[in-house]
């Protein structure tokens, strides 16, 4: 079986979250809107697996949860509630946020996009620069999806607020619930979430949203969700992602401290004349950029037919050959052509990193040999 | 265990498309939009489930469909993407519809809804006569959702585009399809389907396009689903789909006898004195509509109580009393507050129906009684 290291595409889903919640796949499987005691009982289990959700991100309450299909939908959800005026968003933003905002700015609302750093932080001065008045939602994500930069995103939502009370602020948390320490509190408005980035199954992502900030659905009907996402809920999906987060957020600081270990034995053992480390030593312990001067879906295949599965940057953004993200790091073009995502779970052991470093560094070579 | 006849609100998920769709959750979780072998994997699965779906839908060919989360999904997604003119949407159309052509209107569209029969049936000369050269998007549901009532989309379809050969024309095929007899041809351009109707799971469903139709994305990311349709695959659900659709419509003759045999014994045996039956004789067999003087939300959980599940009219509508849709079918209001949707499933036995009966038959005359 092939070492798994791209955790921040998808993780396996939790099978003590499955066996928990595959119940509403057989004897609980009824229409939680339905006004009789199964339909009732099904909700209820809705209303636990929300609640349960919440007490993880939000311990000390004042935000509701909004679930909705997947993070996409909940980071566009948050995108297109945004009130009249212009969005900032940082340069980057997961696609969903990235290409919602694009979408805003076709319908002609006023687009500013912020600089990142090198390491792939947002720039607080260039984001605070395009803060005005006028500002509606900035937009900034917590733990980026390709280089795993850590945005203090509390600190940036008091900064924005600081310049307009009025501004809204969401984040987009997908790769940081559940993995590095956070509570979500009063500055930051808007937050998603999303269940198969932390052992749920795909189906159930939510938009945390503190209480009181206004939202407009973008899916209308039967106004489940309280009218902000209307479609049957997914029961199933939802109950696994609130197992999910409590097996996550329940080991969390030894779930952390042995991520880190990965990340530094990862570190410590790639070969630095192949390969440059693009995430900073802040970063989020589960994601590890890394760039080679070699193509780097060349060196992905041949990593997998070793046994070794690592991304190319973004399974988002797979079409494109280059990051967006990577590129507005700074990186140059040649090196961003080689960037690998390596990504991890609890679940990936140290001997596990160590085989990976060593086909990592045996296939890096073998390419350049190939391409003298 | 009790007998449960609320199948048009949510059925229970096939155990055997489970069993094939569980890989999903296991060793074949990969993400569909990775590079690599196993995510190629992934992505294999993913389009053999769109290929048999569709093959079941529209075996004629010259169809393409897009995987949403839910059907409420697809209908938005395919009213959203009404180019510029007037909307028509019949007044029997599920919320998912109603409700997104209602917020057209708030966004200044011209919404035109067309009359119902008193079957449930929309009143074609009044849809036509509200069809003109400016129409851009008709939406009528192909089987009632709450009365079960079979409209001939096909010929809607070409009256519609005789008037206006650019109007587009879309049906919500939600409680149709596996159901009743329909293969989606030519005349009609969307087409919704929900797995979770027909014994799928929650998180997949699908707008079937006839090729060249213009579609615009609600929601927007990574670009996945041809960009229509942004967000993590989620391949459990749509393999889960397309096994419980083959099921479906592997058995389809006999299924739909069966069914027709079940609302046949249940036609038969309910009390008239009681019930009024409001569905169609050419109504789907799955759904079957009966009216009562009775407070509906009493009866139902009175045999709720006795071990029989049925619903008030649409699980999506539960906050209302009074169905909209059975109002404008010429229902008076004191008997719309006593309509019983019955919904069947190929898995119901004739013996349930029987029971059934006797149970309902058994709770009305005893709330009658107790409301004298």
């Amino acid at each position: 079986m092939s070492i798994y290291l791209d955790n921040a595409a998808t993780t396996r889903p939790s099978p003590a979250a499955t066996a928990q919640a595959i119940a509403l796949l057989e004897d609980g499987f009824y229409n939680p809107s339905a006004l009789y005691r199964e339909g009732f009982a099904a909700h209820k289990r809705l209303e636990e697996a929300r609640r349960a959700v919440l007490s993880h991100l939000a311990p000390a309450g004042g935000y509701g949860l909004v679930f909705t299909s997947c993070g996409s939908e909940a980071d566009n959800l948050a995108i297109f509630s945004a009130g009249h005026g212009n969005i900032v968003v940082s340069g980057g933003e997961h696609a969903a946020v990235y290409s919602a905002a694009e979408e805003l700015a076709r319908r002609g609302r006023e687009v500013r996009f912020a600089a990142l750093r090198a390491d792939g932080r947002v720039d607080e001065a260039d984001l605070l620069s395009k803060v005005d008045g006028e500002t509606a939602l900035v937009s900034v994500i917590h733990v980026g999806n390709e280089t795993g930069a850590v945005n203090d995103i509390a600190a940036l939502a008091r900064a924005v607020k600081a310049k307009n009370p009025r501004a809204r602020f969401h984040s987009d948390g997908v790769q940081a619930f559940g993995k590095i320490p956070f509570a979500l509190a009063s500055p930051v408005d808007l937050y998603t979430v999303s269940a198969h980035k932390i052992g749920g199954v795909r189906g159930a992502a939510a938009l945390a949203f503190r209480k009181g900030t206004p939202l407009h659905p973008i899916i209308f009907g039967g106004g489940q969700e309280g009218g902000l996402r209307s479609g049957t809920e997914n029961t199933f999906a939802a109950v696994h992602f609130a197992a999910a987060a409590g097996e996550a957020c329940g080991r969390f600081h030894e779930n952390y401290a042995h991520v880190r270990a990965l990340n530094a034995c990862m570190r410590a053992r790639l070969n630095g004349e192949l390969f440059t480390v693009l995430s900073g030593d802040e970063a989020s312990p589960y994601i590890l950029s890394v760039a080679t001067r070699l193509r780097g879906e060349v060196l992905m295949h041949m990593c997998d037919d070793a046994g070794l599965i690592v991304g190319t940057g973004s399974a988002c953004s797979s079409k494109s050959r280059v990051s967006r993200v990577i590129l507005a790091c700074g990186v140059a073009p040649a090196l961003a052509e080689g960037v690998l995502r390596l990504s991890f779970s609890p679940a990936n052991t140290e001997d596990e990193c160590a085989r990976a470093a060593v086909i990592l560094n045996r296939c890096a070579a073998e390419l350049a040999e190939r391409m003298r």
